[in-house]
């Protein structure tokens, strides 16, 4: 009955990008644009400062739901990337699966549009073959909050974790002794209120 | 203690539609009316093109509850159609029994009005024959939030999962190359957002 | 693993209005004071229609707490009622307890103001005696949402089961037909939106 | 430049009730149903204390629109009631106008369903006559709350007043002592906080 | 100082349509996207049932912004139609003013897509002309609330009037009998709750 | 037509303190009780520091209204106190506005419970009379949001001037140098968040 | 899988306060700066009342997250204090651990900032170590609700209970008969709600 | 009466970004603070891009308000640069007046933090001197929404005009043509929303 904490090791992970296309990321309304765009970015940003492998993917990219967003195709040039033919989940790709499991890893760091379909559905598959999965709540986007919070509570009751990327980045850190310089760098890129207790601490420290 | 993922199967799902009657549809409030009504429409094209079983009732559809919204009779001609004549769960009523347990299936897709009531006690009796439920939650409306929300809580505890008409018709569908037109053009008709999409798509490749 | 559908039983509950005081009503703010007092006044007559054995407690009622509400106390004038002298979970007063035990019900129907001392407490006090547990959610109240909705996690998380009044109203009644007029005069009573259908059906139907 | 401040007048002002019919009243949803039914009737009772003229008026209640709530109908069985034949403006009602001019009041309360339409009209056109006038906007609901707001903005522009039944009857009364019982007794009955203080104050005084 | 109210004249009033493309579209979050493409309907049946004349205007149409919207090139095939080259304020398109005033009409009904912008500069243009202009609030979009309202302050300031698509055609048809099965058949579209009230009426009535 | 900027003067200023009594202050619910409680004793300090004569006032306090709240009595020791023996409208007594008349102030900055009733009668009063009014919004409450949107619109249409306890601090204070430890003394006070900045920059400066 | 009650007991209770410094405290945004600081201190307050065992931790205390709240500090003059030198999740900290372990407490009330991290953390690693944990969900705060709600569902997915500091002190006092003066008065300070009722009781009373 | 439609005009208005300092963008929670920071910047690209003159000025900037925000510092290097010495309301600051009146502009772009004070006080200021002002609501923040309504009205009443950073843009724009690509770049870096459709379109194009 007692709970095992296994900690998000940056060793043990694989981050999947799911979807993040220009013409799906209009279908996001859970968060507001400004706050969505910042949050997939400083998603990734972490997976980099922690040399996270990544695995990207897109659905139909050539039709209507637009190609994947070019600031995280840069940021990942030499990531395994799977433009879809046709699988709504990412996890009946035979090749995805492949790249996932050639990683070796058994922690999924998982985000993606939209969070009921393109999140959950790998994450179901991913949980029924024993990886532990966190999701990455902020930086996934669905219609609105009833869709949301139902998607939720079935990846919830599935065993997923629920988290943010922020409490991503710290489970993944552990101690700022580590890096200060480039974790707070982090911090100060995509936490503007934080930016500005480091402003105010830097002018004030003269 | 590891997760079993049975998806949503076509071939193995019965689509119970309960209460959706012209008065009882004045009862909800947690949804825009427009929403509403996009949705439980939405959730008869899937099921309609999946060639889902599904199986209609009303309660005391001559009084005060109204009959039920006419498209939703139109689309389904052939259906079973139970007009109970007083069981408020409407697994009480041997006749709709013994038509869900006809078709065979062991996964039950449920909407209703209210959902708390309409919706949560037959879900409740059909989890506890052993059905696997999953609850169309924005095709299903009630009084207010909270009285949703405690709903919700209730039925997930029993085993029920949280679904959206979306969701549910990506999970059924599985490959968009299985019908791409087909599929898309349920989509385009119940999500604005999505058509425009299209259209935007259309036009620019000429 | 199966689930097992223990309904409300009109001949196996018992209700227990615990500190709905003219003092600690103030301190209600998830719920407008007129939903509220409508709320709770049909929940009991609820508990009235159904003849069910209901036990009433208050807290330090001749404080700043205040009298338990002058409605409450006439529809249940031969109810048990414990003004506690002290305990703030009425599971710790034992004349009160002793009355529950003496009615020898096995479900328990719980509301009270706050939800999450004066419902909170005694709801898992009684789940802990093996008593089934249905907490009437919209009947409770409290400081904000934020403190419902951890009342609300701590409940669930121990097996009780969340409700509002109208669905147990529904619960407990089962078939319209058992009483039509009965149960269709509290809903009109309660629901305005609902009266307002039987107001239309009367006219028109002529 | 300077204001000048004509208060609400009890010897001066007319009450006019609009469409509130059961059909029209399941479209109000800048409400709960509770708190507008409690809203509608405060209202009422304080027109019958303050013996304030009041004209009732309807519009096609043979149809779907549904007969005026019978609350109403049964608290003025006196006052003029013109079920219009097909105005939607109830002052293009030209029997309703005379009725209105008939008091000889320069004042006028309106509340209705719905404030875009039954009650902007009618305001828009007794303001453009000369008539101060008060909407007594909680008493007075619509479909939502982007149509409330543009609704008030609207009456708002035109010099119409936006008052609540609390209010208005406050201004109308001046001063407690003219019948504090009389008064006190409208509060306890329709706002249950205030009951609640009574009988905390009652209690507590001994 | 006294009002003056001029309404709504379906002889004296021309509709324009801004900019409502399949691009600009996926910015309006001041709705859902059911309710906003209902509204936007509503108002051009409602423009088509009082044989208003109408104006469509688009902005760079062949860029992102994508195509004006399908329904409503459809509905009115005959009506003026300005793809603007590049003038932000259809006002300063000649063409376009050229237009709204070969109708000779002196009131104006605007909607637009968004709101801030293309519905908010014409309306000021407009009033600077001598032009009443009703600004339909509900089929104009843009994209939050804070943006929403600063919008309908500058045009309240500068004496628009706010209304939504129900009361735009309710002023405009003043009386039901002028035809009541097609002004009730555009509510019955438009207004799923209104159509479930002539549901229920229909069926009662037998 | 150009706008003149009578700014707040501490020695043309007088405070009215209306009605923040024990009883009605548990009406106020457009504020959370922590909010209100510092928003009301924060005005008062901002009196106090700036020497500006103030006014109490309570209606009914020997009844459920009950004694004025105990802080801003000891904080006045001297200041005029009226407990009205039944005017609703402070500006009904004479003693009250003879009070205010004494003080040979043109401007009037106002705070109360409720703001529809306490807060506005007198301030419309006040201007009928030439005042300059300026409404301390976050230090007066009331039932909820709708009636306070409704009280706020019809004093801004009398000419009022909505404000906050922090902007009145301001403009009363107008240069930092006038008293840097006095004036920030407050805002550390009475905004936590304020507090936090200046604790941060003393640590850091060392 | 009956339910074990194991409450709060302040003879077997251990309070850590995590995080809470001026910089961090600007990130918080699920409450008002008011609400917090009341509920922090509330909290604070109880642990003094109940001689609960209570150890302070910060981060980087002398960098951008700035000093610990001075108030908390000076009530725990001599409670442990741990300045961590880079852990993130306190549990990290062997001179922490090894603090609440010397405690012998097997319970633990938690609150920190921000919950997603500074409490989560910390309670995953405790519960894994089997000790009880209770998170004090309203004196813990974060980004905004959405990060909220992840990290509430994380912590209750690993067993911990989630209660407010009005429920914690109450399951802690038990009955009111043990201290109703010391009691009532922390009531009194942190719920300005209830003091308005004392007060009015007060006077009531005579 | 009637309307007088003056445009923005880039060549007669200057911009005044008041107080967006690092301490006092902490107080701002009427924005997410992702939202709020992209706001304030994309004012300021506008500004660059239409070289309208600007000036900044903060308060007390050696204090805990903290120093301005670096990217707008740096934005602006020859921008006339105020650090007030003490005076809240800058326009009592003379040699940012003379700076103002030097510039020979007589429109008024108006940012700043916070809203009720900041903003406020300078734009009555302005207005009262002759002065257009309109303030640019969303590169301007405040403590909460009610804050924010209140300073609204205030400056509404006034006479200053209410926009937000994107119709400020169109209206200086006024047409497309003037620079395509310019003005497309500050959409696209601004709004990823509309980014997104410019990938879009920019794919499917080809």
């Amino acid at each position: 009955m007692s709970f095992n904490y296994n900690r998000l090791d940056k060793d043990d992970v694989v981050l999947l990008m799911v979807d993040h296309q220009s013409g799906l990321l209009s279908l996001v309304r859970d968060f507001s644009p400004d706050d969505f765009r910042n949050n997939v970015l400083a998603l990734a940003d972490i997976a980099k400062f922690f040399d996270i492998p990544s695995i990207l993917t897109t659905s139909f990219e050539d039709g209507p739901n637009g190609p994947m967003v070019p600031e995280l195709k840069e940021m990942f040039p030499d990531a395994p990337y799977f433009a879809r033919p046709g699988q709504i989940n990412c996890w009946d790709n035979e090749d995805f699966v492949k790249a996932v499991k050639a990683t070796g890893k058994k922690q999924i760091l998982i985000a993606g549009v939209v969070t009921d379909v393109c999140v959950a559905f790998p994450t179901l598959s991913a949980l029924a073959e024993g990886y532990e999965v966190f999701v990455v709540t902020d930086a996934s986007g669905t219609f609105n909050l009833t869709t949301r919070d139902a998607a939720w509570s079935r990846m919830e009751q599935a065993g997923a974790q629920l988290m943010n990327w922020f409490s991503v980045g710290c489970e993944l850190h552990r101690d700022w002794r580590n890096d200060i310089e480039g974790f707070g760098g982090i911090l100060a890129k995509h936490l503007p209120q934080y930016a500005n207790l480091i402003q105010s601490y830097t002018a004030q420290k003269g």
